[in-house]
């Protein structure tokens, strides 16, 4: 007799298995929440040799993914985030690594307090249990948010691009399989890709299974997400980021960070998008501006005011006020003052990160007291708003929720809290 | 020419008129956010005395509700909870005081850091901006919701029960009254109870202009609100608490906290719904217990074994298992160890308290360790799980969800956070 199971047909089958993978994963999480802080870390260690031993497995799985991707036409951008050689196959084991070192982040005790009766009260870290991911064609992702969750203590449930399926099942395997040989229950580590979009659904509703579910990719799948989930989300977020140079912004300061925050790596979600020029420091700012980022090669969409002092500039239309370029492109406005700046603001930002440039004490205050971002900095780049530039080993991702995390997320932000109380008999009078 | 705009009239028109209030809630909200300590202490107790002032016009309101309740044959229980009479109008006017004594939980610095640049990070509790309520015919909620969302800098929007129409009308017109009076916009504080269902479904769907959804009621009303809504909920739950007696237990210790922790105040979601007595001391705490309950008035639901002990307590169902009675009711069942008690607790739990009586510290840390909910005590009563026992002087609820708060939530669970960065030209390299 066969021991192979049908492959489920319908997509309520379909949605029935997943459930059923995500179940096992749960049951799993159990074991995985009580492994110390060594245990965690040497597992992670065992991922990583584990990754590097099967490098030529990995990109052989990756090659897959790469001529099927040739064949439906992928963009050459999204075949590079797919491929994987040598090279980025140890980086990926080198990630993990870097996992493994940072501090455990279960177990601390961030509250602690006795009742008058003697009852002793603390408030600790605990895993979360099960955390899923659904993201787009980086087999990274997939390893990266694997050995976030196993350093905190939870299981994880994984749902990749299509694109990236061979390979992420590649290193899914691989990854079960070091958990095996640890001892640790290798259904800690789950995919839902192979029921491509009900596993997708599934997982999204799959509260009281998956405790947190956290989207990473395109401002369109976290939205999607976000408004179908039934597990509570991290939103990690599209930046329509905002620099303001104030009426007292130093050239030298304006003109660096602008540069720096648009072209030092445009394709992030901290770049920055829009820059609002106060109108008494515009005739000097702009032009500088303009040549500096036109060296960089940078396109400015300007609205009327800039383009008297940089005709040039390509006019700008209500869109690129609230679009996110991801290109070295960069919208410019003209305000008439803070006021002014703050309102177009509130109107089109993601409430990811905003910076003014200002040595005026006062104005500098009220921007960081009145804007509603996750980040709000003066006088400094946007593209600090980082886990790693924040020092915090590593990302999970930036929230711009405020639920729970806001800002770059690091392995704290995985963990959930427990109230633990220990009596002698106490009753409630 | 009249100057009363047309009612609204097919849902599209109500809900889009609820999310018009809403939004002149979230512009209200930054001048709300921006109130210092000694404001916003100020801004609550004139609230209390404007609700003291009105204490006549109040009990009026709430005679309409009563007696419009009365005609559509509401419970007493229900007609009970519903009622106001002077007395318990200065009660929430007490309790409003009582929050306004409260320290301010915005502006703490709840992290803190210099980057190797000399860019100085901050990270600061904000409030959310607009916080949301649905909940039931309980008036008393309308204003603790109110205190507690603006005492943390929030604007609200709320919905009570519709038996409370009149009653709730009432205090958000006397309170709107307090916040003119103050100088404070009144568009922070809003009811969209007055639009039915409609405005209950705008709320839900108000993702971008209210921050955070708190549910206040039935199971039922929660799981709609967690299920439906597309703004980020806090769960606060029902509670199948469950209690272990271990075969350690001494017996005066689970005799009287099995009878506090359920006959104390049975209607609450912190009272004990499930008794688990391990085997080896069933045969002298069973009779025990089962005397103590029966001088309390509690009715036993039973399994087999426990009623070999009890022969008059009720045979439980599997239903029992699962049922948050909030009657004097008990279930009770014999495990055979610890890890049955455990798998029992992981089956039918709601992750809100359970406990363990027992002089065995190894068994005290396991249960401590490995069950996976809000509050999980040592010899001690479930009743403990409360904000005001562990000191937070208020609650907004008890959440039973692990994303942002879990257990008691205090004022500063109505707060989200902020980096702030100050630099002097930092740019990334």
């Amino acid at each position: 007799m066969s021991t192979i199971a049908a492959s489920p047909v319908t997509a309520e089958e379909r949605v029935a298995a997943a459930r059923e993978r995500m179940l096992r994963a749960k049951e799993a999480s159990r074991q995985v929440a009580l492994l110390g802080d060594d245990a965690k870390a040497a597992l992670l260690t065992a991922i990583a040799d584990a990754i590097d031993a099967a490098s030529a497995d990995i990109v052989e799985a990756n090659a897959d993914d790469l001529s099927r991707g040739a064949v439906e036409g992928l963009s050459t951008g999204l075949l590079d985030r797919l491929r994987l050689d040598d090279a980025r196959v140890h980086a990926l084991a080198e990630a993990v690594r870097a996992v493994a070192a940072l501090p455990d982040p279960v177990g601390r005790v961030l509250d602690e307090r006795t009742l008058d009766n003697g009852l002793r009260l603390q408030k600790v870290a605990v895993p979360f249990g099960v955390v899923g991911s659904i993201y787009e064609a980086r087999p990274n992702v997939t390893v990266d948010i694997a050995a976030l969750a196993l350093r905190s203590g939870n299981a994880v449930v994984l749902r990749g691009g299509t694109a990236a399926a061979s390979s992420n099942a590649a290193l899914v395997a691989i990854m079960r399989g070091a958990l095996a040989a640890a001892g640790v229950d290798p259904e800690a580590v789950q995919t839902v890709d192979d029921f491509g979009r009900d596993g997708a659904a599934a997982l999204m509703q799959a509260r009281g299974i998956v405790d947190v579910l956290v989207p990473r990719g395109s401002a369109q799948l976290i939205e999607t997400v976000v408004t179908t989930s039934q597990v509570p989300v991290i939103e990690t977020g599209a930046g329509v980021v905002h620099i303001v140079l104030d009426a007292s912004a130093p050239t030298d300061w304006a003109r660096e960070i602008v540069v720096n925050a648009k072209a030092q790596r445009p394709s992030v979600c901290n770049a920055v998008e829009t820059v609002l020029v106060h109108r008494d420091a515009a005739a000097h700012l702009v032009p500088e501006l303009g040549a500096a980022l036109a060296a960089a090669g940078v396109t400015v969409h300007a609205d009327e005011r800039v383009r008297t002092l940089l005709p040039d500039a390509v006019p700008a239309t209500e869109a690129d006020w609230a679009t996110e370029h991801m290109s070295l492109d960069l919208s410019m406005r003209v305000v008439d003052d803070l006021d002014d700046a703050l309102a177009h603001i509130r109107t089109y930002s993601t409430h990811h990160t905003e910076s003014i440039i200002t040595t005026d004490d006062a104005n500098a205050e009220r921007f960081l007291a009145e804007v509603d971002s996750a980040v709000v900095m003066v006088n400094a780049s946007t593209r600090f708003t980082d886990g790693g530039e924040f020092g915090f080993g590593a990302e999970v991702g930036i929230s711009t929720q405020k639920l729970h995390a806001r800002g770059p997320m690091g392995l704290p932000e995985l963990t959930s809290t427990k109230w633990l109380a220990r009596g002698a008999g106490q009753i409630r009078r």
